[in-house]
């Protein structure tokens, strides 16, 4: 009955940010997961899988109050039908879209995929995937919901995600599209006022691929995307993503962010290099704009060094008309087990 | 050294309960364990476990307040004697009346255990196995306990818990013997008024089994129990058990409880029905009536699916005299690894 | 790409100490850790390691408190270099000085570790390895560090610890340097006012060992320690340690504290027996003085019980000049997995 794989990832490295004293931290999540498959026989199966983040440089659960299972906790069945799973994970708008972002969505500072290319979906109070969960949830999560993807038809590949309106357990009341000042419509323990859903499509032929995803969450913040990324030589691989993000349920003005990225893959013997740049456009806040260079060292299949560099121009604090300029250098060591 | 097992259950379906959204949510208890036996040589064994519970619908630990290790830590030795270990376990109460309840335990809101078959002794405040333990914790449990069961004797085996009278971490005062209003009993972080114990003896015997249970907790609230069942022909089991909860240490009135449960399970083929009723009648309340049903479909020896349904009649909220039905309907899977 | 150990202690027993009930707990630290070496070809390794520490009594996180790998959460390399590690975990100080202590470094009430070996250093508020942790964290790891080890030179080994000066989440402010009353140096979240840093070297030839350590925590409280062991006969160990922390960074007044333990152990057949004497002394209080006894007897490589008793002299709760004598006896099981 061992039917348990143990997996994770250990990453961790040193990093510099303008303004802030040197620091330890990691570039990926870092995970500790316990996962299965049982044959059922007919071509049907039944999954499990609990992972476990922390943060490897203090050894606490990530950002230190999530929850255990904070990477997921699911089961379910796979078979012709494809996979239905249920309980918490990455909704299908958040898995499909890291395959098109330059560091394939890592939370590294020199990635895009939490601040860009979501366009900022996951980090606006209120907003993410998981709105009514406690504080310091990740947002780019669905508790309380059912996982289904089709088999893989030529290709193509439809993914959704459907929660319940259970709150989560938010600790703070959330205000609702009334004016600022104004009841807030979701009170603490509130139900979602709507299903939240995620659905996706994605595309794979060989050296093409495409994505086009829609979310709404459980305050009714809707969020879409559209990315494609092409293998145009051996080992070169470019990738473009456009995203629109749509708050006007929970603030009263100013509620489209817009943003893109592109980026490239370049793989040339053990080694692998990153680049990429993105914009963000919120509604009546000058752009962010962030361009990032790594480079991955592979020392064998599960373990590589990396260096990478990147320079956010952003809102300064407090200002919607003013930037300010964030440098940021990274170096440390990513372990697969 | 590789002499860890990893065990575990994921349970994860959709409920609706009258009055709430719907919801998903676990029917059984979620667990994922360690544990392993050392041959010592002469009979003798060296025994450890360790048991995480968590909840599969947003990942957090059993009611995202529990120990990590709710499900059990305990350590000890096997022998000729019988098994005796330390720490933190399921009372001998608590873990032997279970298989006289025709959920079988499972906390479901279809099952019986916690609210009638151990006649609430677990859910009112100040109550439970542990109830000097922190706010949240389960009422089944001992920590900082003694564990012995005997061996086997023609189908007799005996079981004790004897915890010590250490302050496990309430937060709260509970009040004591004196009337309400006057000082609490227990203050935060007392000791216990007398040394927590458990003690009960089952029986089993080919298509027979009976046990007797008693139990007094840290703030001398006691609780017994008898319970049988019987299977008549095979596939069938029949099972009854009735218990008596005094609370008179800590409730200045209407400190006892009454409860019966009644149960069937019929296997046939892969399937299994379960059905129960039951009553819990506190003094001075009026009587709580449940009735179920269910349905498990095995997919595997690791791995079924579920559908069940119950009734409630139990006291209106704030009320002693008016009851109020609600209807639960459950649909899931359960698998263990 | 089962590359995972995984390992750990359960260790629980009974305790008596005057003017307290008689508890349930733990001798040792309750460890469960996951573990696995790479081998990258050309004598280089990578390295993980993540441990949980936990109660064994109530089923907590250690202290109820402290991080999920409280024991450590570490990734590196190693080769011919020597061992590089990132992350959290014991620091070079610690790690060496355990093996000159008669409990080996165990936490048990007649151990000398925590409050004597290592002059208090741990357990004074605002002080220990990572005196800006979080509240409750472990005072004798750091997190945010780098960790090296040198290559063992003919039975020399040096190991150094630098940690960042990033506050790890404490949650109160620190007094520093300046009279009691006037504003603290380290507020809610300050920076370390330098690197904290830990270096030891350690010699290893046959029956003899010695070891010199140093340490600078985040609010610059400095401990230094020279220890020594030796075997004269076969079966018996010798060893001794001298300890001097200064504390006058965040102490205004009597910030020195000198400590010596000595002890002995002698293993005869299955059974091992620890002896050890210490003295405390800070400036301006009076003497705390502790003598133990112990004997394991052990049932496998992997499991042992024990017994031990200590008597330790120290000052009474609020005084400086009058001491309490405090007895403890201990009775319990420790298995390894």
């Amino acid at each position: 009955q061992s039917s348990v794989t143990i997996y994770g990832t250990l990453d961790a490295g040193v990093s510099k940010k303008t303004g802030t004293t040197a620091a330890i931290g990691k570039r990926d999540n870092n995970k500790l997961g316990f996962k299965g498959v049982e044959d059922l026989g007919n071509g049907l199966k039944a999954l499990f899988q609990l992972e476990i983040r922390y943060e490897p440089d203090t050894g606490t659960l990530e950002s230190g109050t999530r929850p255990l299972f904070q990477g997921q906790s699911r089961v379910g069945l796979q078979g012709g039908f494809g996979t239905v799973r249920l309980g918490r994970g990455l909704t299908a708008f958040q898995e499909s879209i890291t395959a098109f972002e330059p560091w394939n969505g890592l939370p590294s500072v020199a990635g895009f995929q939490t601040d860009l290319q979501v366009a900022g979906y996951a980090t606006a109070f209120g907003s993410g995937s998981d709105p009514l969960g406690p504080a310091g949830n990740s947002g780019n999560r669905m508790s309380n919901a059912l996982f289904y993807n089709t088999p893989v038809f030529s290709g193509f590949q439809l993914n959704a995600t459907l929660g319940t309106k259970e709150n989560g357990g938010s600790a703070s009341a959330i205000q609702g599209r009334n004016p600022v000042g104004t009841p807030a419509q979701y009170l603490v323990g509130s139900d979602a006022s709507a299903n939240p859903y995620s659905l996706s499509g994605t595309y794979n032929n060989g050296p093409f691929a495409a994505m086009a995803a829609y979310e709404r969450n459980a305050v009714e913040t809707k969020v879409w995307s559209v990315a494609a990324s092409v293998v145009p030589v051996t080992g070169l691989k470019l990738m473009a993503s456009y995203q629109k993000q749509d708050q006007e349920h929970t603030k009263p003005v100013n509620g489209e962010t817009k943003s893109w990225v592109i980026g490239a893959n370049y793989t040339t013997g053990p080694g692998k290099i990153l680049a990429g740049y993105g914009q963000k456009t919120p509604d009546g806040v000058i752009k962010t704009k962030e361009i990032s260079l790594g480079y991955e060292y592979n020392l064998s299949a599960r373990s590589y060094v990396y260096i990478e560099a990147s320079n956010r121009k952003q809102p300064a604090a407090g200002s919607t008309t003013v930037d300010t300029s964030v440098n940021f250098y990274g170096l440390g060591i990513h372990h697969n087990f």
